[in-house]
Formats: C-alpha cells, sequence, structure tokens
C-alpha cells in the first residue's frame, strides 16, 4: 500500500488538523490534580469519540481505580505486522500561571508554533499517528498493517493503573513492536530516537518539629527548627562533587564501554547545548562525565519543591511544626527503585538530627529501560524519519522516564521505538508549552511512511536484505 | 484619689468588659496581608470611637503612610506625673486556618479562656489599661495621672511608621515613663516584668537558577537546583553546637556577670518548663548556656519559612527557578542590626556555590532594649501587680521584640515598663491564641493600681521613702 494518496491526505488537511489538534488541547486533563478528575475524563471521551470518527475500531474507554484508558484497534491486515501505539492524553499543571504569556488551556498558535499545555507532552505527538492512520483510512479504507492504540491519563503521576492493565493483557495486547513519541529531536532537521531513559522513583520527607507553630522571639535558639533541620537534610544529600551521598546508590550504575561513550559523544548533544536549552550559565554535577552522560547514563537526585513556615507576603515570626520537601531520583542500568527506597530510608534516618522526626513516603517506581538499536522496528523508523524529515535519526538517550517502555519490554516482550517529534525548546513541563507546527506536519508524513514501510520491515531480516526491500518498494 | 470606686466599677463590669473586647477581636486586622488594610482602618476607627466613649481626650487616628497610629491623651492631672500606655491593634494572620478549633476572627470564650487572634497579643493586654482608664473616668470623672495614648498598626510588621512618628513627635510625647503589656507572666499566680528584649533583623534569601522551570530528567544531574543551593546555604549558617557561622556575628554580643545569670537562673524559667511551653522533647541550640539564657542573652537565627518548586499535592517533576526563605535575627546588647545586616550579605555572598545567584533583602531592624529594674515607674508596677494579683512580679528577659521599646528610650528619654498579663500558653502568632480572662480582670485592678500609684510614686525616690509613701497612701 503506497502512502502517496494518504501524503497528499495529509498535506491537504494540515489546518483541520491543527484545529482539532487545538480541540484535545483545550481540555485541562491534570492527571496530579484530582479536582481535574472531571476534565480528565472528558478528554478521554472526546479522544475515543474522535478514533471512532477516523475509522478505528473496537473503541473503548476503559475504567480504571484512576483514569481511562482509551484503546482502540485496526485488525484487517492479515499476515502482516501488529504496531501498538501509545500515548499519553493527561497534562501536567498550568501553574505558575503567572508566567503563560498564552492561557495554557486555550491554544495559541503564534508564528510556527502552537502553545497550550500538552501541545509537545503529549497530546500533540500521540495525535500526529491518529491522524496517520485517518490519512490511510479516509484514502485506502486500510491501513498498511495491523494497529493497536493504548492511550493513557496517568503518565505524568506515573501510569500507575495502566502498568498492571499491561501485565493483565498481555495476550490482547500482543504486537511486533510499539511505538511511542514522547521525546524529542535534536533540531527540526535532526530527528532523533530515543534507545534508552532512566528510571525513576519520587520521595517526599516531611520533618516535624514543635507540637505547636512557636515564637520564634521566644522560642528562638533553643529549639531546632524543622525548615532548617531539613535544608540540613537535603543539603546532605550531595556531596561537593556532586555526587549523591547515600551509601550504595552507586553500587549498582552500570559503567558504559569506550566505545558507548564515544558513540554518545559522537550523536549526543554537547555540554554548551545542554546548558544552553537549559539557559543555565554554568553546569553543575558528577565530574568526569559530560552533561549529556550525567543527564543519561548517570542517576541523579533532584529537589521538585519544598514548602514550610509562613512563606506568603509579609513577615511572621514563627518556628514552625512542619516543613517538606518533594524530589525525584532518576536511575540508570542496573540501579532497581525498590533498593534505592530502602537505602535512601535508611539515609534520612540516619541523618535527620536529635529534636525532629523524619518521614519518607516513595513512590512510583519505574525500572531504567534499553532497547536495542539494531532491531528492524528501530531501524524501519529510521527510514521513515528520512522520508519525513529527510534526514536519518541519532540514536539518542534520554534523561527522563516513560513508565510503559519497561512494561512493554517485561509484559509482552517487544521493544519500543521512541520516535521523537518534540524539540529542545518545546517547554514541556514550564510554562509557555509549544509544539512547532511544521514538526506535526513531518511527524504526520514520517508515521504515515512508517506504517507502510513495517508491513515489509518487521521481521528480522539482515541490513542487505531490508535495504534491498525498501529500495525496491519505496526507492529509498 | 484611691482606687476603690474605679475597682468597684471594674468589678461590676467584667462581663460588658470582655463583651467589648469580643467586639474588639473581630477586626482581621492583619498588617502582614495588603489585602487586610481595610480591616485594619476600621479597627482603628472602632477604637478611636471606644476612646472616644470612654472620656478620653484629643482623640485622633492620624493616617501614616501604612496603619493608622491611634492617639488619645488626658492631661487635667496638673502636677502630676504624665504616664504613656502604648499597645498595637494589629494582629498576624489566622493561617493555618485548619487548626484552629474556633475561627480566629470569630472571638469564643471557652471555659475561663477568651479564643481568638490578637486576644492575648496584643488587643487583650492592650483593652487592660483602656477598661482601667474608663474605671476612673466613669466614676470620679478623672484620672490619677496624666496619660498618652498610642496605639499603633503595625507591631508585627515592624513598626516602620511608629518609629520614625515618635521621632518627630518628642515633644508631644513627652512623658515620666511607657507602660507596655505585651509580654507574659510566668503562671496566673507569678506576674512578670520584662525588662529586656532582644532586638531582631527580617531577612529574605532568594537562589535563582535555570532561566526557565526545567524538567528533572532531561536535566536532573547537569544543573544546580535552587532548592538544593538554599538548602545548603541554611545548612551553612548553623554548626554542629547550634551556633551561627557567621563571621564576626558573636564580635559584640555582651557577657553577663555571674550575678546576673545567678538572678537570671532564679527567676527565669527552667529548661524544663521551655521545652514543655514549646512543646518539644529535646533541646537546641548553643552549649553552655541554658534555654532561658539561649533565648534571651544570646542571639539567634530562625528560619520562619520556604518555599520553592513543586509542593502542592501530586508529582511534578520540575528543577524550579527559584527558591526563597525567609529568616528572623534575634538579637542582643550590643549586637547592632545594621551590622548584622552587612554581616549576613557578606557571609551569604560568600558561601552560595556557583551555578545559581542569591540576593538578600533585610528589613525591620531592631536595636535590643534593657529598663533599669530599679527605676520608680518599675517599682511602681510591681507594687500594682501585688495588689491586682497578690503577687510581686519576677523580673524577666524576654526573647522577643517590642521595637517602640527602643525609641521610646532613644527619641523620649524614658524607660518602658513592660508589664505583662499574658500567659506562655496564650499561643501568640500560633494558632488557638487566647487570652486568659481571670488575667483580663486581674490585669484592669493591676492597672487601676498603678494609675494610682504613679501620681505619688514616679519621681526617683530613695526606697525608703518609696516604701513609706506607698504604707501611707494605700496600707501596702
Amino acid at each position: 500500500m503506497h502512502p502517496d494518496r494518504a501524503l497528499d491526505y495529509a498535506r491537504a488537511h494540515r489546518p483541520r488538523f491543527v484545529s482539532e489538534l487545538k480541540q484535545f488541547l483545550r481540555f485541562p486533563s491534570v492527571s496530579s490534580q484530582t479536582e481535574r478528575a472531571g476534565d480528565v475524563r472528558r478528554c478521554a471521551n472526546w479522544l475515543a469519540r474522535h478514533l471512532q470518527d477516523i475509522g478505528l475500531e473496537q473503541v473503548r474507554v476503559i475504567p480504571t481505580r484512576g483514569n481511562p484508558i482509551v484503546y482502540a484497534t485496526w485488525r484487517r491486515a492479515a499476515g502482516r505486522p501488529t504496531l501498538l501505539i501509545y500515548g499519553h492524553y493527561d497534562v501536567l499543571p498550568g501553574e505558575p500561571l503567572a508566567q503563560w504569556r498564552t492561557p495554557p488551556f486555550t491554544p495559541t498558535v503564534k508564528g510556527p508554533d502552537l502553545y497550550g499545555r500538552g501541545a509537545s507532552d503529549d497530546k500533540g505527538q500521540l495525535f500526529c499517528h491518529v491522524k496517520a492512520l485517518q490519512c490511510y483510512l479516509r484514502t485506502a479504507r486500510a491501513l498498511p498493517i495491523n494497529v493497536k492504540c493504548l492511550f493513557e491519563g496517568e503518565e505524568e503521576i506515573g501510569s500507575a493503573h495502566l502498568l498492571p492493565f499491561v501485565a493483565r493483557n498481555k495476550h490482547a495486547l500482543r504486537a511486533d513492536a510499539a511505538v511511542i513519541s514522547d521525546t524529542r529531536m535534536l533540531a527540526p532537521d535532526r530527528p532523533a530516537i530515543s534507545y534508552a531513559q532512566r528510571g525513576g522513583l519520587r520521595a517526599e520527607v516531611e520533618v516535624r518539629g514543635p507540637g505547636q507553630e512557636l515564637h520564634s522571639g521566644t522560642f528562638g535558639g533553643a529549639v531546632l527548627n524543622p525548615i532548617q533541620a531539613l535544608c540540613e537534610i537535603i543539603a546532605g544529600l550531595h556531596d561537593e562533587h556532586g555526587r549523591v551521598t547515600i551509601p550504595g546508590f552507586y553500587l549498582d550504575v552500570r559503567e558504559w564501554s569506550e566505545k558507548e561513550r564515544t558513540y554518545m559523544a559522537r550523536t549526543g548533544p554537547s555540554d554548551a547545548k545542554i546548558l544552553q536549552d537549559a539557559k543555565v550559565e554554568q553546569e553543575w554535577g558528577e565530574a568526569g562525565y559530560t552533561l549529556y552522560e550525567r543527564t543519561t547514563i548517570r542517576p541523579a537526585l533532584t529537589l521538585n519543591g519544598i514548602v514550610g513556615g509562613h512563606y506568603g507576603p509579609g513577615v511572621k515570626g514563627v518556628i514552625p511544626m512542619r516543613a517538606v520537601a518533594k524530589l525525584s531520583f532518576r536511575l540508570v542500568p542496573d540501579q532497581d527503585p525498590e533498593r534505592i527506597s530502602k537505602l535512601f530510608r535508611e539515609h534520612i534516618a540516619r541523618i535527620t538530627l536529635p529534636g525532629v522526626e523524619a518521614s519518607v513516603r516513595t513512590l512510583s517506581p519505574v525500572q531504567p529501560a534499553l532497547v536495542d538499536r539494531n532491531h528492524p522496528a528501530v531501524r524501519t523508523a529510521g527510514f521513515a524519519y528520512k522520508k519525513g524529515f529527510g534526514a536519518f535519526p541519532v540514536f539518542l538517550r534520554s534523561g527522563g522516564s516513560i513508565p510503559v517502555v519497561n512494561a512493554f519490554q517485561e509484559s509482552l516482550g517487544i521493544p519500543t521505538v521512541l520516535m521523537g517529534f518534540g524539540l529542545p525548546d518545546d517547554r514541556i513541563h514550564a510554562p509557555n508549552e509549544k509544539f512547532y507546527l511544521p514538526n506535526f506536519y513531518r511527524a504526520i508524513d514520517t508515521s504515515i511512511w512508517y506504517l507502510a514501510a513495517a508491513s515489509s520491515t518487521f521481521r528480522r531480516r539482515s541490513r542487505a536484505e531490508r535495504a534491498a526491500r525498501l529500495q525496491k518498494e519505496w526507492g529509498a
């Protein structure tokens, strides 16, 4: 099935596709705020109706104990491979709202960009594949391969209900490979495939001091302040070389070969590029590693939030009762989140000063994940990028975590192709998130090419065989 | 002028006085919240009207650039001394509201206590003197001495406008002594006069990191986190012995004689009592000093609040742009707030890690203050307590700061008698603040006796002369 008509359809319907994406972005489907549960559900329902409208089958909104999973299939390509397309329709909160130039849930096109929470992470990227499917179904009334769509609503809070769902539905979700577009390219003309992700673990440390809020004049100097005690705990988590001080933390960290590190140095972003993307002037962290290495093959412990006492406008001379910090670990092969959780709890108990009590909560453990760069499903993605973006992708490691990649590997035994369409300046998780619309259009073309090529390349073949086949079929 | 009729009047009108105090407490006159400015103004107007109603003269609500000053006099006791009565009608915020058993601005009597923000600090204590004046004016239609009332609305935020007002109005405010009831007794039967207060200085430290909020997966490990940097700064402000590490911080701290420390040990609260009042199990702070000493003759640096990143419910994997801490210094003779401010700024600049920027704001400098325990105005207060509470007061040092005491000393050249009527468990500055009503009644009697005795004892006399005079006049 040649993709020409699907590509023509895509080209002809760009404004309409953008307008549909804007509808999708308008839902404040924030999974971390329970008061948004209704918006999350409405967003799931809208997405399901949309999948139905474009011709997918077995469309279902599957309830979980948390947010629903949207599922749809097209399985009429008998004898052809099956692709599992994953994405997430939940987003992070818009806060801090004051820093948005346009409201986070009022999607707005400015120049080549579409602004809004979720524009890139992940509604916009997920939508590229949905539109590619539509282009085939509207023109050929069929897809080149079998497809299963699995769109969840809890990725930003750790995919707590999707992971057991995948484990319970191994049979129904059976596929030859999975594709996820929830990562980024290096630049608009430099596509990238993420072949490794860090795992993760969230933690909350609460320090409790006096049994009541105290006047800091009356008691200042005689009572250990919980804010101070928490700060001392946090300050004690890194040494002056940027290394995490938790005993045993680095014990299971895999050391990579010089060959791999040379490959990374050649393909990955430079220190200068990473600092520029971060809008930071000075590097920080573990000596002996590039910034790309520090954010991919090395683990990290970062502070996400802290609060205690009187922090609003004005002054209030108090010694507060408690202070709380939120942290996240980013873990690498072969660290185990459960083991890190145990080490962390022991360490906090050890370093907490007498006079206060510290309690630790850990949640959302995610295993690190790796995909073989030479798997045909990955190679096919390379071909599709070349067609869609005019360039072969580089293979990158990613610092973040997509919990489901690990589940696909372990429960379904399939590799996941992380075809990123985002850009480094998309400001995901930050105010003024955007999606670069030329990437949206090219990503749809790329997905169309991917579906086309997958029908013949998915099974393992030699490089020569695969090249011959692509040459014959599409003139690549 | 014998106080019998005034005392009778006080006894007969207790329920009415409580009900008036409740009216006073109902105003949420929170000086640290700008949105409460209207309530603060309404509270000042109510207080002025009340002073007018009870027969004071020259009643004025004097505007400042901040909250108004309420002023009133009675100056018809020719040839008699003049007493300046100071108090503050502003209060701290009610927050955290969830911890109040009754709403902070719905004053509620439960058992012997009146609950509400400001019940003790300072509306309730201020009101004791107002009611004492009323008892004379309603019965004798005169006061035993001349009186000037000066009630401000910015004590809780550093008295920024009152202090220059006092300096500008030296002539109008001329008096022989000042009395302030904004401190505490040791127990209901153990009155106390505070003869020393710590000075103070507020500070805010803001640490700025990346130019935008960052994804903690993408950048975690390569970028210094402003929360972590702030925590390291804070952790670096004390050594492991509870001493402030700012170089030069202790240079000007006065060492007290063994005699003074023995007096303090005899009169002051024990370590156990201070810990019990604080609801804290373990002491903390500078070795070599009792807790009473640590909170009075030793300086302290306490954390009042901290905030940064995502601290609400749920998780958000971010590296924030900034984090802020609010601190307060409690200073002792002969530390100078301006010098401490300079040392603090230099220290923060020195210890801030490269990769982030720290800025420091200091405000509300207050000099420490001392009053001669043998001044006749102080001795007269001892007599009045004996009459009102049946016990002579102990002389205590106080850990907090009442900025105006220093101003009275420097601008007007008069001593201030700090006659506390609060109790250690009044929970000032905390949820469920209350005033013990038996103290309210006895404090009114005490103030009545003070006004009576002051008419003959205020000028410096020998101890024998003073005793003879008191014996003759009131049978003390």
